[in-house]
């Protein structure tokens, strides 16, 4: 089987940069690009970490791209009380010396979806949907030639993290989130509910070190940086791997569960802004849109990262 | 020690029609009166039922008062989805022939609360906040005195039932639910998070019917009734029984454990109206306002159902 | 003709102390109480103030009554700014010697609703509109007896003079205006459309003071105290009388000219809060509930006060 | 004094065809490109009818370009009832024949300002804010850079005109609004409290067919079409020619007064969702950000537009 076309769209982030990693190692994958956007942190070091981890993992040939730099609508957020200063805290990585396209990251989402067959290309979104959002503004007609849009974002039964009931990739552009959801593209949600039981123990740290890599070492201490925030808030046993999940989802999708229902956006609530709101119940008649994920195998998902941590 | 003063105010539904037996049942609550409003069922209704319920328990000398017959603001919403259009199906109960008071429920709320020394009444609403809301509205000298409010309502990792966020009896009346989380009262709040994880099994129903008395019998007679819904919806062994989750706290509190948080009322937005938003996480600085439970001891809960119950 | 019986609403406020003196000199009117609630200043003193009032007009047999204390769901707001400390800051007037009546101020209202023939009562308020929501929560009963509601209250092309959109008596109870635009009553509005038109100019306050009575005196002297706030605001040429154009209008509606549209009220947006949104164009299908004054014939108007305060 | 550069976005409709016209009869203007995009009628017939104008006036080397073809979040709301299917109804103008650009319109607005001197162009946006927004989105340099943006848009005192409280070009986006009046770019605003002054009275028409020309029958014919729609809503003597007063601003700004005040828009509720909340009298202390014009010289206005479609 051919492998499957994806676009990363992406804001490094500990997170994302193993879910990189991840994909980069894993031949069913066949990534045509990487658009970075703020986020976590500023787009000027989103970009330059997604340089960074494609450097790291030996493939300064993947071509990246810078998108938006802020929001739709509101100010730009960011999370380094989460990722550190540079988004990236952990490893010393060397600066990337890859270049950065310079076509803007929504032309390519853009061109590349008018380029390649309908219902061939996959967005994989690590961050906000504001590029997916301007994409869809700039030009509509993509939106039936995407395959399907596999996020990490939103929460449900589990809470949200920037705000009792936010989650962050959601928060940060809700507006962008908004039009997404209502889109009519086939939508994969990893939500929170998913991706806090993907923890990252300390036996599963060890195990990627264990690889003996370079990357394997990078990503472990990318890691232990990256846990101690969620260790301190939730007292859990590790970080959870949210961005990952994404990847492994096209993978080993047998790895998820959960179900396909509506998902609305709050916009409208200062309240319960940027809520995904999922009827997982039916109690509504809204339009089904989405498949949300409740449960994860985190044995198999960790078991299948470290696997292909060590093909890089 | 004396028993302690309550004023129950409630919409009997089942579930609520357990709760006053149980508190009935109980020598540790001294019952002031009861006030019925409009909520599962209209008030025409929930006053009979409440009366009814008395009079099944032979507590005829019970006064039971008529409270609000609409929320605040909006129009009424009913359930008898849920609890059949009598608000008490199951069991055939005769007409009640103990009167409805004359005074208002409002006002016997605020009269009691006046007259009883400060700090010594608890009101257990098992409904819709409108009479306390209303009573707040009448005479805000009462909320110092009130020494605890202790509700069913709301829900948060459970979501809600009514929508996919909001629980019934807050959904009804957020407007009411509104004022009473803002007015300073302490608040003890049993959302679906905790009832959810009180369900009538088939053996638990089976050992109230064991009873072998009449109360026994109707109550394990409307708990089949009741539970059809949730066990069809939720596909749970059981129904959740809410309100007696408030009594039982009221009893034995240590069945129960939670957290003294920051909980607002969703009141702009129509997606997430009636939301309770609980920042169990302590992610903003707003003022903690109410304890939430989140954890039942079922067994040893149906356990004290069930010998209360065969007290009466 | 019988006169007309009414009911005043009220939180004096120097208009509204103008609105009951040109109310207690019309002979067209029957009052049958009036309702002090907080609003321009807290309760304790718009009653007192009401009291003042009826003394000052040699009719101590007029029954007062306390209304609400707040609004229903938010904290009272009020307005020292404009009406001073006392709220009728101005002519020195005697602490009132007659009683304040001891049943509340709603049930008044609602007592007097039952008793008196369906269909014969009018409600006149001046100030927001929460012991009228109050009364409707309590007996719902009583909105088909209820003749008309004029009001004064709302503004539309005029905008608001508490916020950009929002008119003071709205604002300060906007769920209460949600509650009686809902009502189905019928209700006649006087926004600040009108009431800016009703300027106390020099000369109209000469006018009254020429009178040379102690009414004439005191009215003159409140309104110099109580113009200043909106001539400094507006550079207008006086004071807005908003309240008496309600009795105005009972007693001489050709002064004023509307037009029956559609009104809601706006709860949902921190930003139009308790704004009037009158359809005055009917560019929607929403229901028509109201009539809306705009025009007003300003020296009719103030020749039929001076008139009437004249026969005090 | 050199010629003013400015860009046009635009979505012709009638009245954004004679804005058109004037400025092309304005030699104080220099056009550096329009932009058309989805409004009044889908993009398709915006640009195409942007061109026809253009080649009305013998102009087919302004370059057109064609920019948003939906709103940034909703969906698209279009003004046929009151333009005509084709937005240009009324003349018989033929099919353009110059090119539209291929440039995408958002970009052709970011490379000019990133290519001109900072602050030496202005935009003139007589449709919705969509492109300014999206361009802000994709390069947020250029904020500083734009010398102002002059809009037609909005409504205070004379209200909406789509809704009783929006304007259609803001309404139709807006969260563009959003963004553009949280943007610190200066903004002129010509809303409805302006454009419904400057009525195309019959005189006035007579006056524009009275020049013998092809522009002067073509837009007296547009005109005469165009009209129709408020001369029945209101029973005006004409329709209100919004879009020409962006443009007669930038020629003769003393035709036009109004006041720098805070504008906020409305995006949270339904109700009031898209209105340019105006704080006209300071009663907040929110930042002042766009000078909002209430008067106009009709007579000034008209006779300098018959005058400079009388150059083409």
């Amino acid at each position: 089987m051919a492998p499957r076309k994806i676009i990363i769209d992406t804001d490094p982030g500990q997170d994302d940069a193993v879910a990189i990693l991840l994909a980069l190692g894993s031949p069913e994958l066949e990534i045509l690009g990487m658009v970075a956007l703020a986020g976590n942190v500023p787009l000027a070091l989103t970009e330059k970490n997604t340089r960074k981890i494609c450097e790291l993992a030996g493939r300064p040939d993947i071509p990246v791209y810078a998108g938006a730099v802020r929001p739709l609508v509101r100010t730009l957020v960011t999370a380094e009380h989460v990722h550190g200063e540079t988004g990236l805290n952990g490893p010393a990585l060397p600066e990337p010396t890859m270049p950065l396209q310079e076509k803007h990251g929504v032309d390519f989402i853009v061109d590349t979806l008018m380029r390649e067959e309908p219902g061939t290309v996959t967005l994989c979104t690590l961050g906000a949907l504001t590029d997916v959002a301007m994409a869809l503004a700039r030009k509509p007609e993509i939106a039936p030639r995407i395959k399907e849009i596999v996020m990490m974002g939103g929460g449900f039964f589990e809470g949200g993290n920037i705000t009792p009931t936010a989650e962050f990739n959601i928060y940060i552009d809700a507006h962008a989130a908004e039009v997404v959801f209502a889109s009519g593209i086939p939508i994969t949600m990893m939500p929170l509910d998913v991706t806090h039981k993907a923890l990252s123990s300390p036996e599963r740290i060890a195990a990627i070190r264990a690889l003996g890599t370079k990357v394997g070492e990078a990503t472990a201490t990318m890691l232990e940086f990256y846990e101690r925030f969620d260790v301190d808030k939730y007292g859990s046993r590790g970080g959870p791997l949210h961005d990952p999940c994404v990847i492994a989802y096209l993978i080993q999708s047998e790895l998820f569960s959960g179900r396909h229902c509506n998902v609305e956006i709050e916009t409208r609530s200062e309240l319960t802004y940027g809520m995904t709101v999922v009827d997982w119940w039916g109690v509504t008649d809204r339009k089904k849109n989405a498949t949300v994920m409740r449960e994860i195998d985190p044995d198999g998902f960790y078991k299948l990262l470290v696997e292909r941590l060590g093909r890089l």
